[in-house]
């Protein structure tokens, strides 16, 4: 079995959107064991898309068309599908009263060119999934498919996921089953993990029992992908757990998670577990911190709140950070001590520091302070970053929850 | 004159890397009018890169192969080329040396397989540019041609303005330039926008004097693109500004930049020019407002902070929220003078909402109340988004500061 991905959209070729549905389509039909060989950006023009979605149907066996589903007049992949198959385009009532729902639920009146979204070529089957308003579709051609996505991406992966992966494995005949599991490491750069794991990886490429793959994925970590597969979900997940433990075993003072938790979540639920609320206070980091925080669902009981303390004066007048260089240790102690006070939490975290490009307070650019105060008592550490002011800012959110993460291990 | 982009690489394919590469050379060939319809992704095998790129020229004037010109086995492209062009490789004796001086430098003998990348097809010439260790290569076939380059992105980069570019345009005798820019609108909807400017759509179809393309990009806004060619960058500028003023003209209530700004660079520069500084208060966004706010370089003086109140007790005790509900327009009223009181700004804004999935206080998700405070006088709104958690902090961010644009613009 193997499926080509076509993404269509002359935003794409121009550069203004840089085309990441392709490579998280291709991420997944490699983990569910389809080939995928050939992947195509075209624009939104009707000779070109009907040339290149026949051309992959003569080479692949299915194909896996993304974008170009929307409302307006240059989203063109329906109309496309239903020339290549032959068809004429119908109008779904399910689909139409869907649309009539959710403008409803809007409080707003569907303008008429949504009803577009509701033709669907004769022959085709709608996606059980849509999270948004473009249905997506499974349209047979021959003894080959093609399925049409949204370019949304979020309303792509749901589809993708929920229905093109399980029916390419079906058509496949794929018995056998593929699981992973990721764990994220914080610490070490990533050639240092992978000279680390290198006796290990020469054992799985001897053996081929499972594959470890690296990915460096700024404010999530490291990721360590192992990944096998076998004839039966159960036989799979014991190889995984196996070498996952190897894994663990061998990166333990970097690891955060064994099972892909965000930082966030790991840091929360163990101050859940331990009845502790949490108050932060933030300088260069400027809410990413909290922002990341409440991104997690249900911890609304544990997190107070933050204070964005970007001018010098709310440092003094609202944290308490006695009057002087606000890019120092003891500005990010005092911050971190303010959050919990003025948050009224039990633990606080602090981020202090210079984001550049230019140096502040005769401080370089990467520089960064951070601190948190565990059972009243307040350590802090001093950082130097490389990258622009958004890398910078990602690493030190997660090194100061990661500081906190280690003083929680450590029971202090 | 059209050039398609091939991108060589089986780690693209799987989604290991995102491929910006042919992004950013098609938004060079598009800002150098030159046409590209297609570009496609292929692995590290013969066959498969074979077929591509003699596909690829049976279509487009010029192809540009990224990637696939390193030492390893699996770097393929150039012996592909040689295939192509149906002729041997040879050993390019300045590329031996220039190879040797930079091992030299870096104090380690040179691996054998590195002179793999000393081989040129016989009759392509050499890319002047060469900020590696991997040369480009221009590779005539007949009157089309084949630019190859490492899929390095700085190496590509390099190659790409130097030579690759200014190749094409002398192939074409073409002067003429290709020139856009995006108004950015939000309030109304993709499909609502798509019919307002349905007539100016139709007559720009008619005369083909520029092109306007849609694109939702949620906190971002909704994104509308006008592009022109002409002669000059002076007659394509002023085609683009015309159709611009039109554009403007027709969705005046919704356009908060005509040029590419995001929300809060404008309204950060509007609360400059009026020597304002703000304060935030958020609860559902958590963090975000201040997160983008700080994204924009140089308003350290204009943006105070943000009280990031996520526990009601923080926006009763520091805010100064009446104990009641929370998610409410008293709410959100009193948190916005709350901001402008606790951290010293002249304006204030704040958002309390629902983000779900669950309901809260009996109000339903992605409910949310907005408020801003402006010369001591406080408004609120009310708005009911749809979409998950992320989407409807996301479109919180951008309605509050709309809504304080709004009331900068109109002078209250």
């Amino acid at each position: 079995m193997n499926a080509e991905v076509v993404a269509v959209g002359t935003e794409l070729l121009l550069g203004q959107i840089v085309d990441t549905n392709s490579s998280w389509i291709g991420e997944q039909l490699a983990l569910a064991g389809i080939d995928s060989y050939l992947q195509v950006k075209v624009g939104d023009n009707r000779d070109r898309i009907r040339t290149v979605l026949e051309t992959a149907l003569g080479r692949a066996d299915a194909v896996i068309v993304c974008g170009g589903l929307g409302p307006t007049q240059d989203d063109l992949t329906r109309d496309v599908i239903a020339e290549v198959m032959g068809v004429e385009l119908v109008e779904d009532p399910e689909v139409v009263e869907r649309l009539h729902e959710i403008f409803g639920r809007r409080g707003r009146d569907m303008p008429a060119n949504n009803l577009r979204q509701a033709l669907v070529p004769v022959g085709a089957t709608r996606i059980a999934q849509m999270p948004g308003t473009a249905p997506g579709l499974v349209c047979p051609v021959g003894d080959k498919v093609i399925f049409a996505v949204p370019g949304v991406p979020w309303e792509m992966r749901e589809m993708i996921t929920g229905t093109v992966i399980p029916e390419l494995r079906r058509r496949a005949g794929d018995t056998g089953v593929i699981r992973s599991r990721v764990v994220r490491v914080w610490g070490h750069s990533e050639s240092g993990i992978a000279e680390l794991l290198a006796d290990r990886l020469d054992e799985l490429d001897r053996t081929g029992r499972a594959t470890i793959a690296f990915l460096a994925s700024g404010i999530e970590g490291l990721k360590v992908r192992v990944t096998a597969k076998a004839e039966t979900a159960e036989a799979a997940d014991a190889v995984v757990a196996e070498e996952v433990a190897e894994v663990v075993d061998i990166l333990r003072p970097w690891v955060f998670s064994d099972d892909d938790e965000t930082m966030e979540a790991v840091v929360l639920r163990m101050l859940r577990d331990r009845r502790l609320t949490l108050g932060v206070a933030e300088s260069l980091s400027g809410g990413l911190i909290a922002s990341r925080l409440v991104s997690v669902p249900g911890y609304s009981d544990v997190l107070r709140g933050s204070v964005v303390s970007y001018a010098s004066e709310v440092k003094f007048d609202v944290l308490g950070v006695p009057v002087g260089p606000v890019v120092s240790d003891d500005a990010a102690a005092a911050m971190s001590e303010g959050a919990c006070r003025v948050l009224g939490s039990d633990v606080g975290i602090a981020v202090t520091g210079v984001a550049g490009p230019a140096e502040q307070e005769g401080v370089p650019a990467g520089t960064v302070f951070l601190a948190s105060t565990v059972d009243g008592v307040t350590e802090t550490a001093m950082l130097r970053f490389p990258g622009d002011r958004e890398q910078i800012r990602q690493f030190s959110v997660i090194t100061v929850l990661d500081h906190l993460r280690k003083r929680l291990v450590a029971g202090v």
